[in-house]
């Protein structure tokens, strides 16, 4: 397996969990040989950002510290719509362009929860099969994304995970699909995950552990 | 019910998820009428610590701003005593001195993963049933705790977690505890969290949804 660099982008407003809970399941895969790196990142390593509850954190990377190979990206606030979150990141539109970019040369995208949102503002979501948060589901789908009941789906060069938590769930199912199961779940066991739902992929909904 | 005053101590080496956890889930619950808040502390709201898998982040508040009525104390960096963590928190002392603190004041005391032996290390857990994370129940039983196997253990005014994931059971768990099964529900479904497991609790395993 060739080394894949993950990006998780942070940005005022994210959710903690969302980005954080993704970025220790990559991080601690590394201690048993995945060949992978994870980093936060944002314009620079000095951005401090405010997340959805409160934390305020700086990323461990600048969004330009290596050419990525897969992006993973947090939502954050969704339902809150006047506080910082996904909804200013898209008027901003900073990081929609760096997602279509990335995108368009050929490198995979995920999502977690309410960051899918941030995926269809940054065109990538139209006729494609898409899960995130509840509470953005319909408005996903108003979007043209054909939303999936599951907790991961997975379409292929885009997978997309339900609200917050799921994210955990994201990143083993990628870690199984990248390196196997057994790694995926030696990762499970050292931070103590109690892994379930389903993913859609290939038409089915399957186990997700 | 009474105001709860949470505070989660983060220190250089903690686990992220081990602090975060709890913490978003009982933020979370603020917003269905939990009378709750909860901060996590450090020396001062400019202490920027450095987590174990590489975070840097700033506290929510000092350790001083309020008289919390219950501690969560997080783990991290068990196994690699070279690098900050609980180990090197326990050598300096100023955590297990302010644990001890609260908890000879009748505060209760939980912990999440190898938080547990800062517990212990405050003299909390001498034949006291508790868990901890998989690599530090052997070193929690020689100190004179008595091990339960179980995801979250209850023994009254101390309320041990396993290896950081647990945490967010644990932060479930208290929210039944405290405010019934109701909010505890919402409170999961706003983050997804599929909740499984057992708590040991009046000398029973009992499931934790």
């Amino acid at each position: 397996m060739a080394q894949i660099d993950i990006a998780i982008p942070l940005f005022d407003g994210v959710d903690e969990l969302d980005a954080l809970g993704p970025f220790e399941v990559f991080r601690n895969a590394e201690r048993f040989g995945a060949t992978l790196s994870c980093e936060l990142i944002a314009s620079s390593r000095d951005t401090l950002i405010t997340a959805s509850h409160g934390v305020r954190m700086l990323p461990t990377a600048a969004l330009d510290a290596k050419p990525w190979s897969w992006l993973v990206i947090p939502g954050g606030n969704w339902s809150r719509p006047s506080l910082p979150g996904v909804r200013a990141e898209i008027e901003l539109g900073a990081w929609t362009k760096f997602i279509s970019s990335y995108y368009s040369s050929r490198v995979p995208v995920a999502s977690v929860c309410t960051g899918a949102m941030l995926l269809s503002a940054a065109g990538l979501l139209r006729g494609r099969k898409a899960t995130t948060h509840e509470v953005s589901k319909q408005a996903l789908a108003e979007e043209g994304a054909v939303v999936i009941e599951a907790r991961v789906v997975d379409d292929g060069d885009i997978v997309t995970a339900g609200g917050v938590t799921s994210g955990i769930d994201l990143a083993f199912y990628l870690l199984t699909r990248w390196f196997g199961r057994e790694l995926a779940d030696k990762t499970a066991k050292l931070i103590e995950y109690q892994r379930g739902g389903e993913v859609f992929r290939e038409g089915a909904l399957r186990s997700l552990c």
